[in-house]
């Protein structure tokens, strides 16, 4: 018979995970779980989902598989588990090794010892100092009581409009939710692009020109002032310095802190978060940390980094319950994954943005590859556009990303998978990915995406970017080959000064109607035939030409 | 200006994918590609398709991303390579460096000098030797014009049923097909299961009863003994060592043999295809060949294989291209990855099936772990089964098989990337993969899987596989332990002869209703209560406890 005790701090994803694997590591352990909420191991990344009445009852975000909702009852009967609803940690004694806790209603003090002890307290919204902030309709986005005050609020206040500030991932996605009810939404952010923390800037403006043909409007590179209320102190709008926005609701989803002022005041390591090491254990060897409270690593940088995601709590807190009975797990970090849905489009990210990676100092080379994600043939087929990072000499892919209405996110975690072993883009281009016309193409999207960086980074290929095809449309000194069909040219035309159209099938026979004296950009839908174009007119002897870097499908011209 | 002659014949796939590729390197080479057929660079892997008038236009398969028919007039335009169309290579001269052709209609011949010289001529239906085996109605699949034979036969001739030879992915692909056409289809393999190259028995079985439910008709473990023709010579149906059946139409799908004769009169290294380097080189440094008539390396057994598939051909045609114009690149090998979309359902494998692996001598475990494909409260979630095999002591992954409605085959390449890098269970336990609840789940089902088979590697998790758990339900020495709600119980029964019911968050307090006499298996839906429930049951004094692995959702247990 064991008596080892397992405090566990923290009820919500890592702190339950932990919980339930010590348990079954270790049945005689005693394990008690404290949740200073009312609700224990919801799915609160299914928030936003809740809120946009995706999800019809909020129980469903409590529930397993087979219906049960996850109450101390519950805990209790299936798993053995103490657990202290309502009751907040608000000491932790290292020296007697007992953690102090409350019960937030009544502040009735107990004190549990432990043998181990769990932090996993999460994080908590953060709210910047503004002018009314916590006025009447100002929400974030955090709790299951976040989600319903928010969803009432809409309900009984004739909200038409809604700010939200932030345009990372809770934000969008809870501005997905507002579209549901009707709202007109307007997103500000203060940088220049959207999902800032996830796609580098250009891929961002693809993803923005979609979500604005589904009615979303943005403000970027736009700081939001002060929040607006009306005579009876309920928001009416908010102030930026590009201008006043009205609205009766706004969510504030500008990041969010770690809780971590129970580690420090027990003088635990912490820098912006609680420090672990790959065992999940703090600076205290009895004291384990995992969630949204922790730093972690990123795989690729090596850096430490502030990575809350709701699958690395649970990665985190399975580590934690075997370490803590006896057993010997890691987990080394993570690659900083993203993927979010949005109407009909996603996005994805693995590894590090480009940004990221020219700031740590990598010489990279970018590859970006739109095409379909099935078969072309077949129907059904959607356009997704692969985005490639590469080390020039290296050759190792530090980080991918992917958008479009095709199937995105589970070629991010091949990518996953590829990078958690330092894939090198020779490596992916000659990986067995699966076929078969319904479901993928002969040169799967990802090895055609390595095809094309093998091109470039050997100095075959050669692209022009995004911004700089955008800078040049109105130059005199470049022209502009459209390689298209005469169909495909009359269905969008781009806005450049200098422009000949000559299908790719008669470039050979009329390349000298191409000026010798201007920069040659070539181009088409998907950059299928950029590349043969560039070939092509080098062959012919014009040396100064480019192709548009994947194609001019997926690029905003027209702002 | 070089004067490199280069001669690739066969122009299907990855002989065109060399000539393009080898143009791309080196503009001023002289690219002849020679094909018999009527037909260049289609999409062989569509065939099925138009046969099933998904795809509603052959030149479909003949197309570019942006509708171009690939004639050889294109070839000549857009890529400046020019095709023999109709022209048959007849023999190699190795000592002149020369290649005998020869037009099929005409006769015509003409020797064609070459530097470099690739070897692309695929494979050819086998047709078993098998009495009427040539007579009207009987086809194979390989050629546009078995596509649209076949589709002109069931048009014109009112065929009412068919019968597929041959449960691969061919044969099946046809089976639904000739479904979407109405017919009554019986598909008849000589082995125990469907997709006996690709998955294991038992996964076979569980898509097998899918299918059955779409109303396809299966005769396992039966050979074929010869077609039936009617008085008019035409095919009226089979006689199997079971019994016959009647068709109108039969498919021959048995297999492809390579086309390596040209080879081995060249006198060039073959075994059951050419054999190449990981150049693709053959034995005469300057004779490459690809595609589906050479021999490849499954990477994780390091065993030649034979595994014809588009998706290599591409790849291997465009390391030839490179490497014939003074280039340096690999092609190390297959995972023999597979998958398949039938009706609504798919299924996928790669690497090494749990029967070749043990035939290999691994000391293998595996682990079933069904579940949602994406997180259980979010609408639109379908299932899908993942079935993991580890090395027992390497921990290593040799090969995975998934299937179910949900999504498998992005599923399956997240798995061919770690496979690649030899990936651990540990590895994929941790991996970072996407989490978004309208996208997957916070443990994503590769995650699960992972964390199942530690359990079972470890000895904590006794599981009890499809085959014994079927075999046992009448014995009067086990008892089953149902840990299901009431609700899900009334929805499906267990035909076992000895049961209790008693839901999971009863077992701690009703432990002592198991008798102890018998061995105890405990099962649920889709397992996740399974684990805990012989946890549980350990906990209580039980020692001879096992979960139904992968719980009773998938299994067929009415036959």
């Amino acid at each position: 018979m064991s008596d080892l005790k397992i405090v566990v701090i923290g009820g919500v994803a890592a702190g339950p995970k932990a919980a339930a694997r010590a348990k079954r590591c270790n049945p005689d352990a005693q394990v008690t779980l404290i949740e200073k909420g009312e609700w224990i191991s919801y799915g609160g990344c299914g928030l936003p989902y809740y809120l946009g009445a995706t999800v019809k009852d909020l129980n469903d975000l409590m529930t397993t598989s087979w219906d049960a909702v996850r109450t101390p009852e519950f805990m209790k009967a299936t798993k053995d588990i103490d657990t202290l609803l309502g009751w907040e940690a608000t000491r932790i004694n290292r020296a007697d090794k007992t953690v102090e806790v409350k019960e937030v209603k009544t502040g009735e003090v107990k004190i549990l010892p432990y043998d181990k002890l769990v932090i996993a307290t999460g994080a908590e919204n953060f709210k910047p100092p503004m002018e009314n902030i916590n006025a009447t309709g100002v929400f974030g986005m955090k709790t299951p009581k976040d989600a319903v005050d928010m969803q009432n609020y809409i309900k009984t206040e004739g909200v038409e409009s809604a700010v939200v500030i932030g345009a990372g991932l809770i934000g969008m996605e809870c501005a997905e939710a507002f579209a549901n009810w009707g709202l007109d939404v307007t997103i500000i952010e203060m940088q220049g692009s959207i999902f800032p923390q996830v796609l580098d800037a250009e891929m961002g403006a693809v993803f923005q020109n979609y979500l604005e043909g589904e009615d979303l409007n943005f403000m970027l590179n736009t700081k939001v002032e002060k929040i607006l209320v009306n005579e009876e102190g309920k928001v009416s709008g908010v102030q930026t310095d590009k201008g006043t926005v009205d609205a009766q609701l706004v969510l504030v989803a500008v990041g969010v802190r770690p809780c971590v002022q129970l580690a420090v005041d027990a003088g635990l390591e912490v820098d912006k978060a609680i420090i672990i090491n790959d065992h999940c254990q703090t600076s205290d060897p009895d004291i384990y940390a995992a969630g949204d409270c922790v730093m972690t690593t990123n795989l690729i940088s090596g850096q430490r980094v502030y990575a809350p995601m709701g699958s690395t709590a649970n990665r985190q807190g399975r580590v934690i319950g075997t370490n803590i009975t006896g057993g010997d797990e890691v987990h080394k970090g993570v690659l900083n994954t993203a993927v979010c849905k949005m109407f009909d489009w996603s996005l994805g990210a693995t590894g590090l943005s480009e940004r990221v990676a020219k700031q740590l100092g990598y010489d990279t080379v970018t590859a970006i590859v739109p095409g379909p994600d099935i078969t072309h043939f077949m129907p059904g087929k959607k356009l997704i556009m692969t985005r490639l990072v590469a080390g020039r000499k290296t050759r190792k892919i530090p980080g991918v990303q992917i958008v479009g209405p095709g199937k995105v996110d589970k070629r991010i975690d091949t990518m996953v998978a590829a990078l958690t072993f330092g894939a090198t883009v020779d490596d992916l281009a000659n990986m067995d990915l699966s076929y078969a016309p319904p479901l993928s193409s002969a040169m799967e999207n990802l090895t055609n995406a390595a095809n094309v960086m093998k091109n470039t980074i050997e100095g075959k290929a050669h692209d022009m970017r995004y911004e700089e095809f955008k800078s040049k449309l109105d130059s005199d000194d470049v022209v502009f080959v459209d390689l298209r069909t005469a169909h495909e040219r009359a269905q969008k035309a781009i806005p450049a000064k200098h422009q000949l159209h000559i299908p790719i099938e008669e470039l050979r026979a009329r390349a000298n109607e191409v000026p010798k004296d201007k920069e040659v950009v070539v181009f088409c839908i998907l950059s299928t035939r950029g590349f043969e174009g560039q070939l092509i007119l080098n062959n012919a002897g014009y040396d100064n030409v480019k192709f548009v870097q994947g194609g001019i499908q997926f690029w905003p011209l027209d702002k």
